[in-house]
């Protein structure tokens, strides 16, 4: 087995790694910290792991030496303190947005503040195993990845490979979210009367997970724009863009299929009969997968991708990514197919 | 133009009733206090007035002199304060639970400690129109009501007069509510990820607005069970009761009938066709009706009771009193009906 | 009092707008007809009436003539049969889509069949107020409006007129929407099992309300796209815009204020503080307004517009309208100012 | 493998056992029959087996001989067509109501008509593994449970093992369920518009899956009450009960642990911190447990059950009882522990 401890898993991204981990059968999990529910069982703020976990939280300071250390730390944290984190432990999965950037300027655009550990920054792979799996293979240390980066990543993906986007054309990814992106703080936005039944213009301008996507894929004329629903987790990317001719169909289904095959996570959702004929978040809830689509009209290409934010968005692929460190089955531990009608 | 101020109006209880009286042709808002929002515009606390009114909150300090002053204040501060507020109008209405009860031995065993101003408590009327309408007509000082009480009064109104509940078995009412009931304090129990699909027990036994049922109805036997759902607004209240013996629908329709006969607010709903067979709370969504229905076999009868808690429960009713207290027409600025679909 | 009827009552548009003629202090509604539903009370198919009129669906063949006649029948139905209704009524106001367009090859090629009535269709003012008020004063015939094109047009107007759409550039609007805007009729897609908690991408490409943004604003590169999410009532336009150079907030604001002074139902929101910082459509279910808002980046501008689908969207402009035909103050019937929290 | 058929796969419980079958270890999925969807992929009707099987709907014709066949037919069908499903299978799990009730005067009481096949009826065992796990150990026929009767059942065994239920005093349970109750056939009633946010007294008296309760627990002044609420999966049902005498909270916790003491799918939950105190619903999605809580205020009990009504109310106990029947691990296939956030 290997030993691995979730640092800072309160949280919720921490909590659905957790679940994924007791379930894993080469994991063990030591230890998870919390400074404020240090003390408590687990299950008191991961509920639905009541029975299934004896483990209470601990503070960092009693942090035991593993082989894997996941960290789940608001943003910032991870940087500041990776040299003790290293102390104790030989590969790290850091779920933060501290390592998601090797340009280091844009990391400072994007955050407002230099980078706190930039010697650092170049030992780790951006875990998406769709565009950096042979990196990730055996790696030590990997950055998770920002959610609506990975729905916005995964639904561009296809059509920059093959040259579909046009240069002198904006590429719109217009991403509607659900509330678990916030985090679990409580607050009077978040309060549920007030964001119940909301269709909340969040972030109409400047979300952050748009440098990953410029990075990732190259591109300097992309745009994130940010609407919060009422949907706990969740997320669609609808992105906008401009092939550099009329498209047809079949070209983009070789586009597609040629990107993602042999992608155990990714399912191109294009139907003409059902009634869930583009991908759909709410049937990911709980699962790895993102599914892609897409629709056309001429120039305009309209593709398509959901996520579940906590799960390909963040814990899955992390999972996904630390099976790839350590040669593991790639899949293991992610075979919850997702569940219907919900 | 009656000159009425609102003590406490950054709830959603104060809010409901300053959007009311705003529409209102006989009232004037005067003032709107809140210390902790003075000196901001209304509209950034009750975001649906916006362009309905150029009222900013003050602190209670300097409240100014009206002919009738609404507190809307947390439990226990009316009560309080009550001199200081009597000073600044000769008519008060009081939504909260302080003057809503007559023995002030329940009071105690409800509320858990003595009542701060029992001489003022005599001169409050309970303001439910539809049993306490004659002493309501002109009167000075009214309470408001609770709106779990409400809405398990009105569906027990019509068995209570017409000797329809055996002395021998218990009236149990299972009340299905929303989250703008718990006010507008965010915790970790109200955050959207949390609170969000809930089937919550949020009180099983001992809901304090048992004591009001107990009261207004003059029963020993009736037990209040609250569970929140998923809705923001509304209350169902399913009233498990049992009559001496056998009864028959067409004896039940009497009595609904005659329970609410000429009651302008209360409509008895039971269809055999359409979608909406009994009442259904979101249909009342900002409207000041009680829907009330039935169903029985043998000597077991089912009564249903539904309202928008912040409107029949707590506002609406509210302003209906005030009309009475004023000699206005009853219905006065309570003509919205609700809406269709939903 | 104006006698009015409506065709084709037992749909959504038709009963919203049912719900405020009866509180209309000049119109008096003679008759609702419905093939399917004759003989019935309009309560049981629009629950949230019952108790306000005793009126029952008639079938359209025992129609009278009256002052003005509401059209709200399925696409197609108004022309084919606008002779005979023409008859029954000086003035019409047709809620369908068969007379918005001006242009009738893009009106053929937007509705896949030439159109059914082409003299008449000149005679036919567009029925939003914010861009042909004039012409509707007085009109005789006037046609409804699309709801997601209301949306995007009220969005794009004030860059449309200030010239801060870069003509390079394309305008992308993305519509979240509510399952209302679908009809009444049940289908597997909208089943509640089915169709709760969806972001379902429902019109990606080729959405019909383009052509009424087409022509309205007299764009050729404008995009929608429709998304439907889990809300019953709403929409939200977000349109993603380019100016032709950069720009400063000051100079939206001036382009926003100027669009939309002395408009009685658009609201600008654009607040730094408060939880509702940009348009909600949540906050104006059955409300009349229109709430635009904004943010930029350099050269790129997000505009966005809430509305309740069926108000500002359908129902409630037409009445706006037929304020306007008649002479009546714009605003009569309109007041109610929407719910929070809700 | 054992090899397994499901007859009448394309509804909500058949689908979920198809979900369970493909990824248990002991089972091979044969076939899927549906006459409606024959010849389309699972995938379209139960679309989050999307990529998980290549199974196609065959009429139920065609069926093959196999090991165990499941039975997910409408009310009525497996007891008409019993002996033919009976040529294809030496073991036969029935998901339907036809064979839940030994008292064959019970069940044409309560389902209107004589039972199609009294022979049959007295092979079938009751598959509530926590009340009948010896019987279930080895069977060839079991009948699968009510959801609504598996809530109550659960949430009553402990008062009436322990003996805690006053005869003199009835047993009423108020449940609250989901949408997917009422399975995937469209209707006005299931519309998207009209049926969300409801709060909507389903079955105010006269539920079938009382007759369940009354014969598995023996008691026969217990009546159940359903209102549907805005969820889709979920079922809370809300015991209210009166003890013989005034019972201590100790003595309760013996009741309970002593009732499911080494029940795999059934944990005690009354907690006095964290948000989830009692059980509730939205944890359970896609889990196989039942949650079981309670509270007490002198002689009154309110006992209180959250199940998955397609999970522990359908598929997952089904599954349960096969692998008792076939004597495998009785969790094998159902380790989903459930999500959180969601």
């Amino acid at each position: 087995m290997t030993t691995v401890s979730i640092v800072g898993g309160s949280g919720y991204a921490g909590g659905e790694l957790l679940r994924l981990l007791l379930d894993h059968p080469h994991f063990e999990v030591v230890q998870v910290t919390s400074e404020r529910q240090a003390t408590r069982f687990v299950h008191t703020v991961h509920p639905n792991l009541r029975g299934r976990t004896k483990l209470k939280f601990v503070p960092s300071a009693s942090l035991e030496s593993v082989d894997l250390l996941c960290l789940a730390l608001p943003h910032g944290h991870a940087s500041k303190r990776i040299d003790e984190f290293a102390d104790k432990a030989g590969r790290i999965l850091d779920l933060s947005a501290d390592f998601r950037l090797d340009d280091l300027e844009r990391y400072e655009r994007t955050y407002g503040e230099p980078h706190a550990a930039p010697e650092w920054n170049t030992k780790f792979v951006y875990g998406l195993p769709e565009t950096n799996r042979s990196q990730l293979s055996g790696a030590s240390y990997v950055s998770g990845v920002g959610c609506n980066a990975t729905a916005s990543n995964l639904a561009l993906l296809p059509l920059a490979r093959a040259g579909l986007l046009d240069p002198e054309r904006p590429v719109l990814v217009d991403l509607k979210v659900g509330s678990s992106e916030g985090g679990n703080k409580p607050s009077l936005a978040s309060h549920h009367p007030e964001r119940s039944a909301v269709v909340r213009s969040y972030a109409p301008v400047k979300h952050r997970h748009q440098a990953e996507v410029e990075e990732q894929l190259g591109l300097d004329d992309v745009w994130l724009s940010v609407t919060s629903i009422d949907m706990v987790r969740g997320a669609l990317a609808t992105a906008h863009c401009w092939a550099p001719e009329e498209v047809e169909t079949k070209d983009l289904w070789k586009a597609y299929r040629g990107a993602f095959k042999g992608e155990p996570f990714v399912r191109v959702v294009k139907d003409r009969v059902g009634v869930y004929r583009y991908p759909e978040p709410k049937l990911l809830w709980g699962s790895n997968y993102a599914d892609v689509g897409f629709e056309a009209e001429g120039r305009r290409i309209v593709s398509i991708c959901a996520i579940d934010n906590l799960m390909k968005g963040a814990a899955g692929t992390a999972l996904q990514c630390m099976n790839l460190m350590l040669g593991f089955e790639e899949t293991l531990g992610l075979g919850f197919p997702g569940l219907h009608p919900i």
